[in-house]
């Protein structure tokens, strides 16, 4: 890998673990084992490492949000799309972590952050409607907009609420409960073929399977 | 008012409107037309006043969410319920913007809101249970594990949400579709007579209604 890309894999993980507020460019020098300068030499700061991170993610994020489901009717389908989702916002949570706090600082990405949210509420209408014209889904037009913003809601803050309830779980539980949080939304909506997966998965990660 | 009150008082509008990060102990002597030598007088720093904010808050949050509406059956008590509760989070909402960064500065802070997380939690649950007990909401147990986490979710982060989209409208309206995203997750379960009262407040605060 080459020194650059090393730069920006190394403070991801550091602001993720130790949060961004709590890492400085000496810090992430000092983990990969290279001169402050050398760093210096790639990066002139803390925001321009950011300021590219946020593009990486855009761009990843970015696709999978373009590409939804095409039209799929399978719950499984689904269920799989909002786990990318999910995982990719696992991988960049340090962005979620202190949006507030980092969009004052930054403020052009907070432009950029609500085109995001903007392809999430497109994505996740696309999904709904889909369903709701093959008759998968019964939930009425204003349902829908409502549910819409809930799914949104849960993709944007369901790991600051866990970190904030004290929850310890691995990560890929901790998503997929996120992800049985949203369907449970949906579920009373759907017929009975796709109540089928959701009861299985109900099973698999629900809060009484865990507990 | 009494120096000290004004000076919590003066606080609190300023955390809320400017930002707490944004807004220094000079800036609220200055608005109040005080010395800074006279606040500090009274407060010893900026970490004191925000203590003292979070207890005011802490002990008229908790009194809400110990007292939640006593086996009330009808729709319109929750309602009211769920709007008092927002109203006292939108009052403090400067708390809920920049949270994780606060919790890290001041740790004592974390845990004593973790205990009113838990005490949302709780009230939520005593709520649904009344509901499902008398056969007003037919969700079943482990459905209302989930949506409880998805109502004090909401609860927590629904003025975030908002803000990070740019939305912008009245307070009163703001968490009035607040209350409405929360009891859209209920809708599905309630029994007809409920439905009445949910239909007619979609119609007064919903998307459709507003946009």
């Amino acid at each position: 890998m080459k020194t650059r890309d090393r730069i920006l894999h190394t403070s991801l993980l550091l602001f993720n673990a130790e949060g961004e507020p709590n890492t400085t460019t000496v810090d992430i020098a000092h983990e990969m084992d290279i001169s402050p300068g050398n760093l210096y030499y790639h990066f002139k700061g803390k925001d321009v490492i950011i300021a590219e991170l946020f593009l990486q993610y855009e761009s990843s994020i970015g696709e999978i949000l373009e590409a939804p489901v095409d039209q799929s009717l399978k719950l499984e389908d689904n269920w799989f799309y909002l786990y990318v989702v999910f995982e990719e916002i696992y991988n960049y949570r340090f962005f979620y972590r202190n949006l507030t706090d980092l969009i004052e600082r930054y403020p052009a990405l907070g432009k950029r952050f609500r085109r995001i949210l903007d392809l999430k509420v497109s994505a996740i209408k696309a999904v709904l409607a889909s369903l709701s014209q093959d008759g998968e889904l019964s939930a009425g037009e204003e349902e829908r907009l409502v549910l819409v913003d809930n799914v949104v809601l849960l993709l944007t803050y369901w790991l600051n609420y866990q970190d904030l309830r004290g929850e310890k779980m691995e990560p890929a539980l901790l998503i997929h409960r996120g992800v049985l949080q949203i369907l449970t939304m949906a579920a009373p909506y759907l017929g009975d073929q796709q109540l089928d997966f959701y009861h299985q998965c109900q099973e698999m990660y629900g809060a009484m399977a865990v507990s």
